[in-house]
């Protein structure tokens, strides 16, 4: 048997809708930014709401600073023993005025902290998923 | 009881020692890069080994064009009911050579593919972390 044996991986891109349902499904990602011309990734809590991802931070935080008017990549993965899974949003973040953001029902994601008032939207350019899954019948020697 | 509200999180920085000690625990984490002028994030599989962070890519994958002597973000986070905690290192890609490669007791993750034979170091520059604990005994009202 080969000691250093990988099984074969398939690919297989998901649909805009197979990517909204994943992400509805679930509530913990992990933002990208460029900070100083450098990347930055954070995770946060999030909701898909009508028209795009909403988040929630402090209002005065140094992410807040980041995200408003930014280029953002947003991010949920997950896998297990037999299929990888990862959906990722590239748009722009935008803070909500106070009346948008009362009508929100982002969920107050319990690691923001109750004085996370600051809601951001982040409006999908492109949204973008793949589900890796392993052929354990097809191991093989590299 | 308040619809809205949110318990008070307390934050705590993540010592260098305590960094490494959480990623030498894992295996799987996000890598942010800037591509075309905008953040994005893959998950990847990834080990620790002396100098950095090793992962694996495919030759010739376009995330391997993405890295190389590029600066890119590594993440790691995991959360419960209690306690979230994520660590990022910033730092730059390289691919290794043959020789060094095949020193590397990087493994094969999974996802990656048998054809994963590019391995990469990332050197990083600078490595933080946090450590979010919910207090739960002053839940109060936003």
């Amino acid at each position: 048997m080969p000691t250093a044996a990988a099984p074969s991986v398939t690919t297989r891109e998901l649909t805009d809708r197979e990517c909204w349902d994943y992400l509805a499904a679930r509530e913990y990602g992990r933002i990208a930014v460029i900070r100083d011309g450098e990347p930055a990734i954070y995770p946060i809590g999030y909701a898909v709401a009508p028209g795009g991802i909403r988040i929630r931070t402090r209002i005065g935080s140094k992410l807040l600073a980041i995200l408003i008017d930014g280029r953002v990549a947003f991010e949920v993965d997950d896998l297990d023993e037999h299929v990888a899974r990862s959906v990722m949003v590239v748009g722009w973040a935008e803070q909500l005025d106070a009346h948008d953001a009362a009508e929100s029902s982002t969920p107050v994601a319990p690691y923001a902290g109750a004085d996370a008032h600051a809601v951001l939207l982040i409006t999908p350019t492109r949204i973008t998923g793949r589900e890796l899954s392993l052929d354990a019948a097809t191991v093989r020697s590299p």
